[in-house]
């Protein structure tokens, strides 16, 4: 039994909510639950000094949590710089971005995205990449429709979604309860159309067997196409 | 003429919106027009180590604009810790709460308000500290019907406003084309009650006249005092 | 009645000793009293990359403490930074003297100040910002006699000076024993000619009235109308 | 056909040679072909402070590469802090060593694995794992023969490999020349007795389907009990 | 010829000021010609944690160069941490002083000594040894005539002076000018009655002979012997 | 007597293997006993900025301790920056081997030095100059039969050696047993010609005497020239 109720191949309500920034190109605050991160996507007109001249783009993201995102406060990076963990994030989400947009149609320019962690209830880094999708493609639209770029350069959807082992069984989407006391962790990014991204699985005591992580596999394939249909909805 | 319209004394559309972090004893979402920033008030049964066996207790605020608050994307602070302006400001907010609150009433403990900027369109430092009030109040609430304190700590609200002139006439509530362009800058901070808690008034042209001088400082006692008003509505 | 002895709008003995770095092309040790700060002017014919080509030039300062300034010793901000006190006078000093100087009849050139506190004995950042301006105007006329520049860029002089409420009563030019149990404490900088370059006010206890930060202002106005006039004696 | 003419199956030539430091506790210097990794385990009779008291010891570990360790030298990260990718290697080190230990039975203690890349060809996080689990095994060993601990708390080995797609086929322990041009890059740990600690699987251009992962899950399993023979045989 | 006139084994006039800062227990402005060091001597009841319950005090010191103490403007050192060479003189001076210090007399307690170069002229690493030891004096003096010490933890004076080969022949207390042009560079620390406690030689072009070195150290110990003659009539 | 047996003149078994590392340009293991220091050197045909156009090249070089080099493990420097030994150390590094090396024959471009410290047991810096030497040589050969350079830019040997005074009598080479109690210690670069390259000496007690001095650089004068056999034997 999950501490929330849900069964075992039970998301939370996920939502989308696109606009939510005037300033910026792209912008969703999307929902997992009690999980809620605000998604920018901001358009450059230029790229990383050593991108110059190569007549191709570039997909970056930045991550964080604002410090009362959880339960007891947190301090803020800018203190001590970005840690481990919010670097492995941010370059998790950048390098799932990228794998589906086509940097040649994108052009010489980079989009920037930010992640920004209002509420944290379990499952940020996927619902991460998931909300991020959705600015990204916001701000695509938006670089269409000013006459910015002709061609779509956005390949395919990318969506994220956690599974693990809670109790000794697989399940989808862990909270934070679950998640502080799951046995393993793992992180599986998808395509819309199918194809695995990134795969990231840790055993958080126990290993866990072979058996166990193909369940885990297939959960999140599952899970990825309700987000997937989701995000197709949405923008 | 002002660039929104408004006349010489007329404030921004005012709200603040209670209750949006599930986690913090105290939150507000407060917007001043387009500037919206994100309250929240952390309760800390423990202070400082140089306050210990004091008797006394602490109020301290952290102020900070997320990237793509702003026109074009800013650098996060984390990657070189919080600059000048940053620091002025976050030391700016803590002081005009403390001076509302009854230290020795509230205890050897800490209350940490963070202020963080999800837009921004002129006026977040005084934004901020008219919000972070109503967090800080909805964090004694708190506190006082969880039988943690017995008696309320704040002596009196806080509210802030800026003023300036521009074109050279005074006006209230600077948005950002306003501040922009102005010739002087002040801030200021008032107790409900009417006393003054800071003054900061800067030429960023021309020096400016005492009797200049004289004008802001009434302007924004009046827009304090609606603030005031809003904000007992609200709290 | 005031520690020193002092009536409430008597400032204390206030000297300029100018020419006493042999490489500065400005330089000026004042004191206020027991406040001694070594200020220099360096001139560099070159402005900041983000300046060039927009036929302007610059005005800055730093400002820092010796460890020993002071009565007990403080540690030396190289270790750490230089921290948001210092940032805050530092960008003070420049402000203020920026505003006396047509940057675009300095042409594109800057001129660095330094300001070292070697005894602080209250009203540090006052002294600075009056002895600075003495070192500034030793830089312009050694550029003049040298040929370097033709037209005399500065507008007018500046001088600063604190108030504050002691014991109820406000005063004059604060020093460590004042500034250390004032309940307001306000700093003004004014032009030769009586302009307002910027006011800062702030309660250190309970809030104070505006009649009161009215009479602060005009002990204030005075005094730096005697700073002027010791500053056009010396440069 | 692999750069290094090494079937699709075939692990570089692999050594361990311990007892290469005379002061580490443990220490070995392991080969993965042109891959050298010099892995020190200090024993530490405390503990970190948030573990004081709890009964249990504690495993870390730290990645770091010489500056030519590389085809073209480096710069020190001494000189801008541990970057993401060292930090992100040296916990995915430490992880996968504290999943054979038995915390309980190690007691309040504390074991430092440094991991130091003499030369880098490739693997360098796998071959580091490998070798830090023999430096590990050696450091226990002498705890042991000293009479500092009774019970052996390493509850199984431990090794690590990686596997990827070159030019659409699955191979296993990639060389630099192959990982530079890698489809896809993963890599997995696993004990001896056959479970997973972890797996990371990346796309670095196309996403690959979840068939090329299985296929590369197997591949992994049976390199990693060749390790385990191997290591089984030094320590 | 020296481009000052100088004879070879003349060296700059040399005076100390002692009691120039009106807070520090010991205090000496030092002049070698134009190198002008504010050396204060703040007196400590307490010692480093490392050092507590040995006993024995401690001395220590800083070492800093004031920006505009040069030619040319310098960077402050706080943006970027003391770097190399400032660390390297202020363990110099530290071990120079710790010397003709006895440790067990002077008791738990801690003298740190700052030496802020006001105006740079070449020495100045030499000149705040010799000016450190008179502030030291003085502190020593100040805490017997309180009573806070009864012996003289003082056991010897201490000096430093710099040679070096100028057109190829012996010099003793470089200036800039000769400083910058120099085959090679020596400094020496001797104690009052004729130890050596330092010697650094360093070829800045070709490498020296056996019989150079020896020359150099002669001339030092000449010049160390007037430097404690006028130190034993200041202090 | 010494602990390890040696009589006062003898020096530690001295071995230098080269071309252990398959990457570098050069590369030399030294050995000084059981002090082993892992010795590359990086071609660079590039300069730094300072010196473009100006036909000379450069030599630099870092030095670095593995953390558990040591009896007991020492922090890495990359959470703290290099500290002040650390850049004393490579600064004598780098200006030992520029002592022998005609930038201008060696024209625009940098041979970059780095020195880890694989095992410390006393003179890690005499041993990383004397080995350095061997990688340098070796990296020059490199570029001379790879037609890079015709004309050899190297114009002598350079070789390091401590001595000390260990229970009062002059010893050479001292091990980490004798550093740690000796009451003085002193290092001494000499060219394979004679010639004083940098002399360092320290009193860690008692002061010592010119006629003591003298005999350590007689000491050290005889083992250099030991070592400079050996390094013409090996490169």
């Amino acid at each position: 039994m999950r501490p929330s109720g849900r069964s075992f191949n039970e998301m939370r309500e996920v939502s989308f909510e696109t606009g939510v920034n005037r300033y910026a190109e792209g912008s969703c605050l999307v929902k997992f639950g009690n999980t809620h991160v605000l998604c920018t996507a901001s358009w450059d007109e230029s790229v990383p000094p050593w991108m110059r001249n190569s007549g191709k783009g570039w997909v970056t993201a930045e991550y964080n949590m604002l410090p009362r995102a959880t339960h007891t406060r947190g301090r803020r990076e800018r203190d001590k710089g970005p840690g481990g963990r919010t670097q492995e994030i941010q370059r998790l989400i950048g390098r799932s971005l990228r794998a589906v947009v086509d940097m040649q149609a994108l052009g010489e320019r980079q989009i920037l995205i930010d992640c920004d962690v209002i509420q944290a209830d379990g499952g940020t880094r996927t619902a991460s990449i998931t909300g991020a999708y959705v600015a990204l493609r916001q701000a695509v639209e938006w670089a269409k429709s000013n006459g910015i770029i002709k061609n779509d350069p956005i390949t395919d959807t990318v969506a994220a979604i956690s599974c693990g082992l809670y109790n000794g069984s697989p399940v989808v989407d862990l909270d934070y309860d679950e998640d502080s006391s799951a046995q393993a962790d793992a992180n599986f990014v998808f395509t819309g159309s199918g194809g695995i991204v990134e795969v990231q699985g840790t055993a958080e005591g126990d290993p866990f067997s072979e058996e166990q992580f193909t369940t885990l596999l297939s959960l999140a394939r599952r899970a990825c196409d309700e987000l997937t249909q989701k995000q197709k909805e949405t923008a």
